[in-house]
């Protein structure tokens, strides 16, 4: 951005004043307008952007709150400097997490204080989400929180909102896949059964692509498609608009599974709760099934459990594993290519941008096997950007990438076999004495994780502050997580793990055969950012005792990139943090080299990035 | 304990068989037997010591069942190998915390199943915890939870139970408290309003010595006293057997404060409540207070809040600051002289067992200026003793100090300006490689902690695990804390704060002021024990940066005693390490020097202990 900041902003006056309208229409005196889809999915389809189209925000977090007068955003960390870049006058910022800042949840219940109903789209908030804030508003002498069947912002953004998508499903095979949708069902079924259940409805998209083994498009860089299942210890029925699904999906299916119409699934469960509900046995759904669901079914018919598709999709099995361990290394050897012929171009004055860069980095990615696509869009970001933790650079207003400034580049790719998103912040001038120094206590922290080693039953919650402890003894930080759970071929982003302060870490520990990220970083607003991220895997360690026959647990690293040597101070690296460092480079170089036959000059910056320091 | 194992073990088949008898007379199925007194109090009277006296396990932690055909003790990971020790053949052990093992409730919920009654002290029981039990109960289709008014243990033992102690209190002057009652009154009752209370009930006994300034001796080691007391806008009303109450104590409360006998609280908050408690004013109480308590007042009168004076208490005030650190300098000094005579004696073959050993640092405590007792006893132990975590010697069974083996010495005291707690695991002969390389990983995780820096708002939670790596990385670890709060001439253990795993420990986040210990350890069952412990302050660090205006914490160690050298294996420290440990040895010489003037030897070992490794 190092030219002027010229992140777009939209106006959004008109929006807002048509939306009001609609607001007094409907008796509504504050309006939520979530992120999330009827499917609480992070990442959305265009068509279910309206959080952005009403405020003007386009970061992927965050709640919009409009009343007749004020209209506020709520967003965390990663997204401070992008929102007060975005938002226009019209929108007052909440950041989430400072002392004293509300929460949009806080800011809308002051709002409705004096008997004022609060308005939501039923299917994008879930029932727990709808509970907790119809109970505060009660408690604050507000009105009633409305569970709306018509969506404000849809009537506002009218013909010119995005089409759904409707592309066609594709099987997985098992040997990406690893385990028969039959299997799955099984074990789904015994754990209906051990939650005393009538049936489980499911309604996120990545644990519905998971258990049937199928993948879609519908949502950018997810691949994923708009549906629900429903599955009972007989039938198993996956709701979705028919076109989707070709002759050979539904063959593949065969008699295992019905497909019905997408929103077929409100009046199914609702019959089927009516049948076979009882005090003993419930209709279950997890927490981030929509009001709107458990609204329709009536919630004294329903039962809340901790998500069991989602458990088992995060323990990856063998075939996942060597998957995800193959992907990484074909993406490595991108990301590589990438970066030395990005030295070599900005050192012989070629003029990249931070677009036209991560093009390039697209372009090794596509010719590698098995590449479906990006899994997120790529964080190119040059100077000052990177400490817009999840900027996205666009073509009109974007900074060039100059060899004297830290480059920050957060990128992951959706490959058959495997899911991969990494970080590397690197340098192809004289870094300051500073940005080294800042740029090591990083490193140092992700080694810290990378190295840990931990008991059976210990959480990611507890690892949080291996990352961050060098980053604490210089005063410094940085505003978001540590780890995120990371999908086989789905989102780049999956629970329930994670390394980071946030309590629900806390209660799933790891297991062998989970893959997490593992992403410190430290940014200084208006000049740099930098941020290490690796994906590992769970392993069992070899330790020399086993203390309490606990077995103890620590992390493989499966990203294959070499770290920025010139970033690197390595006075301020111990002998084991040398030793890791080394021992990484040494396996990236045997890991990778065969990409790059023909290609000497690769081959030789890899050569130099990888030998021992 | 070298010599053979020796460890009492009472027969209880004849106090089972009696106690049985009257649960059959009292219609009671399953009878609990906690090991608090009425105000919940970890250490205890001997009237109060019900639980040992029917199951003979002595330990202070732990909680007994008994059924008409069963009985177990459930007790947690320090107290395995003495329970395994001291209880008969009638006890089933309860290793909590060990996969499997039920909790105590779990036990006594599954021994009730099919209607039957479980019957407890309604004093000695919480009502948070009465609540979970009698819901619990109701869903496995048990009886009732009978809350009783008579102690049927109290009735087996009969006139040989110890009486409740009678001695006068102490006030502990402003030069030691550092701030009037009357001052903590005025705090005490700005939380009251903040928390709409009509009034506060405080049940337990540090939170009323602590209120009061005042100080007792009702309880072995804990300078507290049998009260309650009752704060109201306009009243402060104490509790107490008024033998207790001398002519200068009544005059230095005043009339601010009404002295009535220790049983009236009941009569007096019924009354009260019924007369103040509305919809929006309760009275308040804490999570500490008896179920017999909430009931008699009757439970829709009662709110129940974290515990304002445990928190004020927690953070202590500049003279407690200052008292804490002489305290310790006093204690160091008598530490020192007790090494360096330990070492001496033990090298000359002079004999000494665990406790005439004990008894010699007990000495000279004695004299050092404003003793007043020990904070706990003293936990002399040699070789294989030191695995069993809270082993107490016993003058007819135990074992002699060996200069060969390792010996564990976890002690305290009272000082009339602080309270003191540390351990010192020393040898001085010739330790084994895998002793020095045990002792060096536990003074690893010790010195990770003491160094720690972290943003203001962090608890004791997520510290944890910087105790714990090293060991954890030899698949080694301890079963138990890394750190408690301690009292300023009050109980060694204080809450809220805490190092370790229980998630009450993240609730609180550490404040400038605290003072908390730092103990990690470990323990070779058969072997030997290692600990290192340190009572460290909470202070603010002058970090380079302070990124998000944060504030960065971290500790002041104020326990003044040498690490063993013998034990210690500086290969394997790093070099910060090396540096804290020299620049820690160095200033306990600086600190205690002056109490050695005409003891050369205790002075010349001093200077050896603490020279730079």
């Amino acid at each position: 951005m190092s030219a002027g900041t010229a992140v777009s902003r939209t106006d959004t006056t008109f929006r807002l004043a048509e939306l009001r309208k609609l607001m007094a229409a409907h008796n509504v005196e504050v309006y939520i307008v979530p992120s999330e889809d009827a499917h609480q999915s992070e990442y959305i389809a265009p068509v279910d952007g309206r959080r952005a189209f009403i405020s003007g925000f386009t970061g992927s977090a965050g709640c919009a709150v409009v009343t007749p007068s004020k209209a506020s955003l709520s967003t965390d960390g990663r997204y401070f400097l992008q929102a007060e870049q975005e938002l226009d006058s019209n929108w007052e910022l909440l950041k989430q997490g400072l002392p004293e800042v509300p929460t949009w949840q806080e800011w809308a219940l002051r709002e409705a204080e004096g008997g004022k109903n609060i308005g939501v789209d039923a299917c994008l908030i879930s029932a727990a989400q709808a509970k907790s804030l119809a109970e505060k508003l009660k408690n604050r002498n507000g009105g009633e929180l409305i569970g709306m069947d018509v969506n404000l912002v849809d009537l506002v953004w009218g013909e010119k909102q995005p089409e759904r998508p409707k592309e066609s499903l594709r099987i997985l095979g098992l040997e990406f896949a690893g385990k028969p949708f039959e299997e799955k069902l099984v074990e789904i079924r015994k754990e209906i059964e051990k939650n005393k259940g009538s049936g489980l409805i499911v309604s996120m998209l990545d644990e519905i692509a998971w258990l049937f083994n199928l993948r879609g498009n519908d949502i950018p860089y997810n691949p994923v498609f708009f549906s629900y299942a429903f599955i009972t210890p007989t039938e198993a029925i996956l709701y979705i608009d028919e076109d989707k699904i070709t002759e050979k999906v539904r063959e593949n299916l065969g008699d295992k599974v019905t497909i019905k119409p997408y929103n077929a699934i409100f009046d199914d469960v609702k019959t089927f709760g009516e049948a076979t509900a009882t005090n003993d046995k419930k209709l279950l759904v997890t927490s981030s099934a929509s009001w709107a669901l458990t609204k329709y079914v009536g919630e004294n018919k329903i039962s809340t459990i901790k998500a069991p598709i989602e458990a088992a999709k995060a323990v990856k099995n063998e075939t996942e594993v060597e998957g995800m361990r193959n992907a990484h290394i074909r993406d490595g050897a991108a990301q590589i290519q990438y970066f030395a012929w990005l030295e070599r171009a900005l050192l012989r004055g070629d003029i990249y941008d931070e677009v036209s860069a991560a093009d390039k980095l697209e372009e090794f990615r596509k010719e590698k096997e098995h590449f479906v696509g990006l899994s997120f869009p790529t964080i190119s970001s040059a100077g000052s950007n990177g400490a817009i933790i999840h900027y996205q650079p666009e073509k009109s207003t974007c900074a060039r990438v100059d060899k004297d400034k830290i480059y920050l580049c957060d990128s992951g790719a959706q490959f058959l076999d495997g899911t991969t998103d990494s970080t590397r912040t690197v340098h192809y001038g004289t870094p300051t004495q500073e940005e080294k120094k800042s740029y090591t206590l990083v490193l140092k922290g992700h080694i810290a994780v990378a190295r840990a080693v931990f008991p059976k039953g210990s959480s990611g919650f507890i690892l949080d502050i291996l990352a961050r402890q060098y980053l604490w003894r210089a005063g410094l930080d940085y505003r978001h997580g540590t780890g995120h759970g990371v999908g086989s071929f789905l989102n780049v982003h999956e629970g329930p793990i994670g390394i980071g302060t946030r309590m629900q870490y806390n209660e799933v520990p790891l297991e062998v055969g989970m893959l997490i990220s593992n992403e410190p970083g430290y940014y200084e607003d208006g000049q740099y950012g930098i941020r290490i991220e690796n994906v590992v895997l769970v392993v069992e360690k070899n330790t020399p005792n086993n203390f309490g026959d606990k077995k103890y647990y620590g992390f493989e690293t499966v990203t294959m990139v070499p770290m920025c040597r010139k970033l690197t101070d390595p006075t301020m690296l111990d002998e084991d943090e040398m030793k890791w460092l080394n021992e990484y480079h040494t396996e990236v170089y045997e890991k990778t080299k065969s990409f790059f036959k023909g290609d000497e000059y690769t081959l030789e910056w890899l050569k130099r990035e990888t030998s021992p320091i």
